[in-house]
């Protein structure tokens, strides 16, 4: 018997992990990568902290080098390489030069920028002052067109827009961001929350143009107009940050189950038994509404990625529904959720509830306290829906603490009275996540009380 | 009908907690608190950090003054007032020079310093060279005492000990700990563990000994003189940091069921079900090995303070089971412990793996990441028993939530597919935590298979 052929469509987070955690358990597998880009994995997260140059090169955000695959994960990374189809009688992956023959196939083909269809864009070649912000080579592009630039436009204000427009902004630049919506970062925050946010990037100078619609654009020899009601802003760049879709178009081209994203069960399985699926492309269920939704986060595409490569390895673990934890720094501020809004839990039918609450991460006795902002969306029965937590200090903490909870079935009674560790120069006696959820356990009582 | 009498007896963290928590949801009841001290509730896990002068004053460590309880809280705080007696059929608490009777009491006494008995010890007169280190006036004649004093013995490695010994060192004195023990805080850590803190500590230029009994003390005018085998420490001043004991003696004398502490149920009602018990007094059951024991953290005791209210209040609170999640700062470290140490565990009959793990608090990429130690105690049926974390940052984040999933019933599978919140700046794609876990079900496979 010849040995086993594992391919991967796409090298990125999803992809290379499962690839290297695949290796890890099977020594003997022929494991083959096939990468559209030019680049081996890199953290897609990390590109707005080298524009900020927080993080010092491009190359730096590459997690391993080709030769690591090659020499220590044994494994065959094809860069540069698009795959047209994939032949499922014959289970042969098809690229444009060459075909690879498999007998599991895991597609991680992730997702692209979104372009929306803003009157003029057709007409512009992106990549030259226009830039959608998704893939490390169009990263590169706007980092050198912002070298002798003084104003930009980012348009959109979601998780990406904002965290550009802070590096941006940081580089020196004049920052504006036009945002259709009235509030930024909307998957993630309610809109009382948001303004703490909107405060912090006001308070760097970023100019915010909320609840604005983009109503065409152009590029000149020198500069890009951006079109918004009575005004035409004349940048010198301008990033596209509109959010992403699934890549779903050879998963459709094959016949399998395609959504908004990829269809898996909770083994990541797609609805052919030989192909997996983990990462941005895919749908994953969410925790809180049973609903379908497209996760796109980088850990989930991780956390997939191992349950992928422990069931290709004989395993048999179920992915969770997914709690979106996520978490972001704009300006000093850490910014976090989990579970969902309460737009969304009303869109989603329950009986909402909020409640926000201030604390502070030290004991008021000791110095260097730093104020956290909780906020917490739940039912009149207790059921915790989500949290939006925001401060300068202690918010990972905080949301990995409540996110455990909700992971585990818990509750407003089990957050209340949760056992938190305590010394005065880290912690309060009773974390402000437990303040919160007395506040919001009084809430309970006076809607059962009407 | 006249207004009910609520009694607490001990005006600590969990009698003053339960005290003014009452009096949110009874706006009606007469409310006594009756302390034997002379100050109002104040954080005695913040007094070394007042020695330490992190925080300027003891003065700044009493959470609220006498005027708050009078005015805000509307209850009756009685300081320096030593109970003498309960008196159960008459429902009256007796004072030394009054009486207060009671409809439900709330013993809330504590817990005192333990003197262990070293030949030559009863001959001192504790709190001019040798101090006990657990409540504020001896934390302030300790504090005056070294004011021109060079070098100090500390006499034991616990958790006072060692915060103790950090405390004076920073204030540049000459300080040696001397433990019984071959390890420090052996409560929360393995050896191994506990090796990274006394590396700390000795970097700090604290001098350890070690497995070394103290076979004497004794004072001079200008000294004391702690004799260990082969040698003789003349010091400025001495510690006595050998543990604490539950407060029990009112309640044994009043006929209530005590064990090690008070025993309480998980409604905290002691054996008479008019008088409930919290804090460092009464007697827990330990989550993991469901065995009785003291848990005596301040956390814990403002947590069964607020379940005490909540069911003086007509509530119906069970209190959990402890799992003891514990925290510290010793130098530049967070030293963090959850559950039970490989010891403890191996004593109450579990079949024990460990593993442990060093990871970063942050990406490979980013600038600053820091070390992080995580140290998972776990059976081969993967039910985790305990975990210990060491670093110099993001302690809390980890402890916190590896006890939340403890507390509701999660084991490694649960930890090491965890949902945790990832941002470049912040925090890993996998937390640490998570590969921990990855690490320790490897273990458990090779023990299944032999």
């Amino acid at each position: 018997m010849t040995e086993e052929r594992i391919v991967f469509i796409g090298g990125g987070a999803a992809g290379a992990t499962a690839a290297l955690e695949t290796r890890k358990r099977n020594r003997d597998a022929k494991i083959t990568v096939i990468e559209a880009g030019p680049y081996p994995q890199y953290s897609c997260c990390a590109l707005p902290f080298v524009l900020g140059r927080e993080i010092e090169t491009y190359e730096g955000i590459l997690i391993f080098d080709e030769g690591f695959y090659r020499d220590y994960g044994k494994l065959d990374l094809m860069l540069n390489t698009r795959v047209v189809g994939i032949d499922r009688e014959s289970k042969m992956v098809i690229c444009e030069r060459c075909s690879v023959g498999y007998d599991k196939l895991v597609i991680s083909t992730g997702s692209y920028a979104f372009v929306p269809p803003i009157p003029g864009i057709e007409g512009i070649g992106l990549g030259k002052r226009t830039f959608t912000y998704k893939f490390m080579p169009e990263a590169e592009a706007l980092d050198r067109a912002i070298s002798d630039a003084n104003k930009v436009v980012v348009i959109g204000a979601g998780l990406v827009g904002i965290e550009v427009a802070d590096a941006l902004r940081r580089r020196g630049l004049d920052v504006t961001i036009v945002e259709l919506l009235p509030t930024v970062i909307h998957m993630m925050l309610d809109e009382d929350m948001a303004r703490l946010v909107t405060d912090e990037l006001e308070n760097m100078g970023i100019k915010l143009m909320l609840g604005t619609k983009v109503e065409g654009i152009e590029e000149t020899e020198g500069s890009v107009i951006v079109s918004i009601p009575g005004e035409r802003l004349e940048v010198d760049a301008c990033v596209i940050a509109s959010g992403v879709r699934a890549e779903t178009s050879l998963a459709k081209k094959a016949g399998l189950d395609v959504g908004m994203g990829i269809i898996v069960d909770d083994h990541m399985h797609t609805s052919d038994p030989d192909i997996y699926s983990c990462g941005d492309c895919i749908e994953t269920t969410n925790a809180v509404t049973g609903r379908r939704t497209l996760d796109q986060l980088g850990s989930s595409a991780v956390r997939q990625a191992r349950v992928v490569a422990a069931n290709l390895a004989g395993g048999d673990i179920a992915i969770r529904p997914t709690l979106s934890t996520s978490i972001t720094h704009i300006g000093s501020l850490g910014v976090a959720a989990v579970g969902i809004t309460s737009n969304s839990a009303r869109d989603s039918g329950f009986d909402v509830l909020t409640a926000r609450f201030k604390g502070s991460t030290l004991p008021e006795y000791y110095p260097g306290g730093r104020e956290i902002t909780i906020k917490l969306v739940f039912t009149p029965e207790k059921k915790l829906l989500g949290a939006q937590i925001i401060g300068t200090d202690g918010v990972l903490a905080r949301i990995d603490t409540i996110s455990a909870i909700m992971q585990l079935g818990g509750g407003l009674d089990e957050l209340n009275y949760l056992e938190t560790a305590y010394t005065p120069p880290l912690s309060p006696t009773i974390d402000p996540i437990c303040l919160a959820a007395g506040a919001a356990l009084k809430k309970c009582e006076r809607a059962r009380r009407g």
